[in-house]
C-alpha cells in the first residue's frame, strides 16, 4: 500500500500489521497505555548481585526474549557487549536486542547475530551493524527505527514488551536508585531508560559506582528496579562526544550557519521568550554561537534552549541569555558538569521530551529548530537514516519529534558533498515529511515550503537568497556528472516508524550500484 | 470473618469485595498496573482556561464521577471549596470526593453532603468532617482511609479510577507543568498528586501563579495536564503547618523524647549513614533535635533524614549531620526554602516513599522512626485514627507505610492524657499491627515489643527504664476511674486499609457513650 508520505510499504511486517503513515498529526490514540509489572519486595531486601551472569539468572532471561539498553555512552558504551556475551556464554539464542542506538563500538554483535544469540534488532545502528544489516538476510524480522518520542510511546503502548532493561549507571545506590550525572564516568542524562525501567518485567542496574543509599537525583527509581551490579567498566565518557563537537569550520559550512541564523533572525519569532533546539553538529553548534550573539546584541533573554546539551548551550545559560535548558542527553562533558551544578540545567527523559501520546511535548513548545539532513527532495522531504548509496547507517534521533513539534523547522544542508547532489527529485528514505518542514537552507540559497508563504516577504525584506529547492537542485547539477544509485532488493531490513506508531517508509536491501 | 489484626470486618464494603488483613507483608501482588490513559495534544494547542467551571464543562465532569485533590496546603487549602461549590452551582450531584486528606478548613462541604452534591469521600477526614460522617449515615458506602503510599497504590491498582485531578498549584505554567516550592504562595511538594494526574481521565493545573513555559521542577507535567486554570487564590502557606509545629514544653512530653532519643542511641542502629524519620508533632520534633545534638557529639553522619520537612531536619543539613532529606511535604516555611535551595533536599513522591506495590520504598530503608498514636494496646497495635471516644478524627497519613518499613519503629505516647489513660486492651481501631511496632515509650517507661527481645538487653545496659505495657497500664489504672468507652452502632462509616489494600479494621457510627 501507498501511506501519505507517498511509499509503498507492506501491510504486514513481521508478525504484526502496519499501520500507514497518515500525516503528521493525523492519529490521535484515545485508549489508555500498556499495563506495567505490579512488583513487590520483601522488607530489608538487598539487592546486590556479583555478576551480570548472576542477574541474567535472577531475571531467568531465555531464549526468544527481548532485552534493551540506553546509548548515553554512545561510542564508548561497555555494557551491551558484555551483557550480550554473557547470554552468549550461557548459551541463549534468538534475543532481541532493543537500544535506544547502536554505535561502531558494538561491532562485535556481528558475530553474535552470525551465530543465532541475536535474531532482531529494535532500534537505532550507526555504523557498521546498520551495514551489515542493509546486506539482507541477517535478521529474522525488519529492524524498527524509531525516534526518541517514538520509541517511549512505543513501550507505553505495548507495541514492544522488554523482558530484561540492563541500564548502564555511572553511580547507584544498593537499593537501585541511579543517575549519569555523577560517578567516576558520568555520561550525561540515563533518563532514556526510565520507561523501559518501569515496563520491563525485570530492570537491572549496572554501574562501576555503587554507593550507600540515596544516590540521586533518582532517574532511574528504586521502586522499578530488582537487581544491582556493580562491574569494573560501563563505558568511556571520552566517548560520549557524538560526532563533531567542534564548530565547523568550512566556508560552506559556516555560511550555511549564518544563512540559518539570519533566518531565524528575520522570522518573527525572534523575540523575548525565544526557544530553540539545535543539535550537535558542526552547523548546528555554529548557529547557536551566532543566535547568542544575536540574542546578547538584541537585548534578547530566550525561555529555554533544547539539549543535546553542550558547552555552547550551557554557555548561553550562563551568560543570561537563556532562562533555562531542558536536556535528555549529554553531548559533552561541560554539559554534564552544568547538569550538576545549574539548578536550571534541567534532566528530561524522551517521554516530556517528545512523546506523541501525551497531552503535549517539550518540542511542542520550539519556536525554531535547526537540524541536519543527509537527503532532501523537492517535496522538502528529509533522509537521515540511509546514506544515498542505500545502506541503513544512522538512527532517527530526536529528528522527527523536533521537526513536527518546532513552530519553524530549518534543514540545514549542504547542495552537495563532495560530488554527490543533496537535494533530490525523490530522498532515498522519508524520515521526516516535507509537511514539517518549514525552510531548507543549503549553501546556496534558502528555500521555504510553499505552506510557510508568511515567511517569504520576512526572508526577502532581511535580504536573504530565497531561491526553490528545483532552482538550486538544477544549479548543482550543472557542477556534476550525474550520481549513481543503489539497487535494491525485495527483502525489507528495516521499518521506519513515525513517532505516532505509524510507518512512514521501509528500508530495503542493497543489491547493487547503478 | 476476623482478620489477622483479629479484628470483625465484613466481606463485603459498598459494591467491592473486602480483602481481609492478612499480616504486614503477607500479600503480593505480582500481576499489572492498571492502564492510564492515553492523551494526544494538537501541535501548538492552548490549555488556559479562564475559570474552574470552565473546566469542569471541558472535562465533561458530571454526576457520579470523582475528583481529587492533594493536601499540601492541610487547613489552608482553598481549592476543594471552590470546586466543589462551583459544581453544586453547576447542578452536579453524586460526586465521589478523592483527597488525600480534608482538614477543618473544609467544613463547607458538610453542606454538599447534606444536599447530595458529594455522596462518598475515599481520603483522611480530619477534624469536623471526620465528626459529622462518624455520626452515620451521612455518605452512600463508608468512607476509605488510605495511608500516603497506600492511596498511591490504589491508584495504580485500580482500586479507584479518578476522572478529574484538580491540582492546586503554586506555581504552573501555560503547558501544564508545575510545582509547589515557587510562586506567591509557596506549600512545599505537591507531589502527592503525581499519580492522580497520570491516571485521572482528565487532569486540571489550578494556579494563583501562571508563568510563561516552562516552570520548573515539574513535580506535575504537561504531558499529563489537560488544562491550567489561574485563580486569585489557592491556599494559605501559613495554615500549611501540621499541628504543634513548636518543639513541646510539656514536661511529660520531654521526658517521652528525651527517653525516645536515648532508646534509639542505645539501639545499636545509631552510628555513620543513620537514618531516621520523625514527624511534625512537638515530640517528635524534640527526639529530631535530641538526636541531632547526639550526632554531633558523636561524630556521626546520617544518610537520610526523611520528612514532613522541618525546619529542624533541615538544620541537620545545613550541620552536615545528615547527607540528604527525602521530602514528600513540608511542614514549615523553612523546609519550602530549602527545597529550593539545597541540592540534596529532595522531591519525592508518595510513591517513591512507601508504595508497597513496587520493587521496595524509602520507609524500608529507614533505621528508625519515631511516630506518634491515640492509642496503643497490649498487643502493640496502635489507633491513630479515632479518639476514645470512637469519633473518626485523623488521617493514617504515613503511619502504616513508616512503621512497616523502619527496622525500629518507636511509638511515642503519654500513658495519660488529661484523665484518659491511653494503653488499653484494645485499641478503639486498629490502624497499624503491633507487629511492625517495636518499642513504645511513655514518661513512666518503655516497653519492648517481644518480638525485639535483642533490644531488651542494650535497652537495660544503657540505663533505660524498660517496663512491660501491662506493668505501665496497672501503673495509670490506679491513678484514675475507669473511662467510659463509646458504643458503637452497625453501621459501617469507614474502612482503614493496610498499605497492601486490605482492610486492617473498621470504624462503626458512634451510638453514644457507657
Amino acid at each position: 500500500m501507498r501511506n501519505a508520505a507517498d511509499r509503498e510499504i507492506p501491510e504486514r511486517i513481521g508478525d504484526h500489521a502496519v499501520r500507514p503513515f497518515e500525516g503528521a498529526f493525523a492519529t490521535s490514540q484515545t485508549g489508555a497505555k500498556a499495563r506495567r509489572p505490579q512488583k513487590f519486595a520483601p522488607r530489608h531486601e538487598e539487592k546486590v548481585l556479583p555478576t551480570i551472569e548472576a542477574a541474567i539468572e535472577a531475571c531467568g532471561l531465555s531464549d526468544g526474549m527481548t532485552i534493551s539498553f540506553h546509548h548515553s555512552f554512545r561510542d564508548g558504551d561497555r555494557l551491551i557487549n558484555q551483557v550480550v556475551d554473557a547470554c552468549a556464554r550461557m548459551g541463549i539464542k534468538g534475543l532481541t536486542v532493543f537500544p535506544t542506538a547502536l554505535f561502531p563500538v558494538h561491532e562485535p554483535l556481528i558475530e553474535h547475530i552470525r551465530s543465532g544469540v541475536v535474531t532482531r534488532i529494535e532500534g537505532s545502528m550507526n555504523g557498521p551493524i546498520g551495514a551489515f544489516v542493509s546486506e539482507g538476510g541477517r535478521l529474522t524480522e525488519p529492524a524498527v527505527l524509531r525516534s526518541h518520542g517514538g520509541r517511549w510511546r512505543a513501550i507505553e503502548a505495548g507495541d514492544i514488551e522488554i523482558d530484561v532493561a540492563f541500564i548502564a549507571a555511572p553511580q547507584a545506590d544498593v537499593y537501585g536508585n541511579a543517575t549519569g550525572i555523577h560517578g567516576k564516568t558520568p555520561c550525561g542524562p540515563i533518563s532514556f531508560s526510565a520507561v523501559d525501567a518501569q515496563y520491563a518485567r525485570y530492570t537491572v542496574v549496572v554501574t562501576n559506582d555503587l554507593q550507600p543509599y540515596p544516590v540521586y537525583p533518582m532517574e532511574i527509581q528504586q521502586g522499578w528496579t530488582d537487581w544491582v551490579v556493580e562491574v569494573d567498566e560501563i563505558g568511556d565518557p571520552e566517548h560520549i562526544v557524538s560526532g563533531t563537537l567542534q564548530l565547523t569550520r568550512s566556508p560552506t559550512n559556516l555560511r550555511i550557519a549564518r544563512l540559518t541564523a539570519e533566518a531565524v533572525v528575520a522570522s518573527g519569532a525572534f523575540a523575548d521568550g525565544f526557544s530553540f533546539q539545535g543539535g550537535a553538529g558542526g552547523i548546528s553548534l555554529a548557529v547557536t554561537k551566532y543566535l547568542g550573539d544575536e540574542m546578547e546584541r538584541g537585548g534578547i533573554v530566550g525561555s529555554f534552549g533544547m539539549g543535546g546539551g553542550t558547552k555552547l548551550l550551557v554557555d548561553l545559560l550562563h551568560r543570561g541569555l537563556i532562562r533555562v535548558i531542558l536536556d535528555g542527553q549529554a553531548f559533552d562533558l561541560d554539559a554534564i558538569a552544568s547538569l550538576r551544578d545549574d539548578a536550571a540545567h534541567l534532566i528530561i527523559d524522551p517521554g516530556f521530551y517528545a512523546n506523541y501520546d501525551s497531552r503535549g511535548c517539550a518540542t511542542y513548545r520550539l519556536d525554531a529548530a535547526f537540524l541536519g539532513a543527509t537527503e532532501v527532495d523537492l517535496e522538502f522531504n528529509v533522509n537521515v537514516n540511509t546514506h544515498s548509496d542505500g545502506q541503513l547507517l544512522h538512527g532517527i534521533g530526536g529528528h522527527q519529534d523536533v521537526a513536527a513539534g518546532a513552530a519553524m523547522t530549518l534543514i540545514t544542508v549542504p547542495a552537495l558533498r563532495g560530488r554527490l547532489p543533496m537535494i533530490l527529485d525523490r530522498v532515498t528514505t522519508v524520515t521526516t515529511p516535507g509537511e514539517v518542514i518549514d525552510v531548507v537552507v543549503t549553501e546556496r540559497g534558502i528555500a521555504i515550503n510553499p505552506r510557510r508563504e508568511d515567511l517569504k516577504e520576512r526572508f526577502a525584506a532581511a535580504g536573504l537568497p530565497v531561491r526553490t529547492l528545483e532552482e538550486i537542485q538544477a544549479e548543482v547539477k550543472r557542477l556534476v556528472r550525474p550520481a549513481g544509485r543503489p539497487v535494491f532488493g525485495d527483502e525489507i531490513i528495516a521499518a521506519i516508524e513515525w513517532r505516532d506508531g505509524t510507518v512512514i517508509d521501509v528500508v530495503r536491501k542493497v543489491e547493487g550500484w547503478e
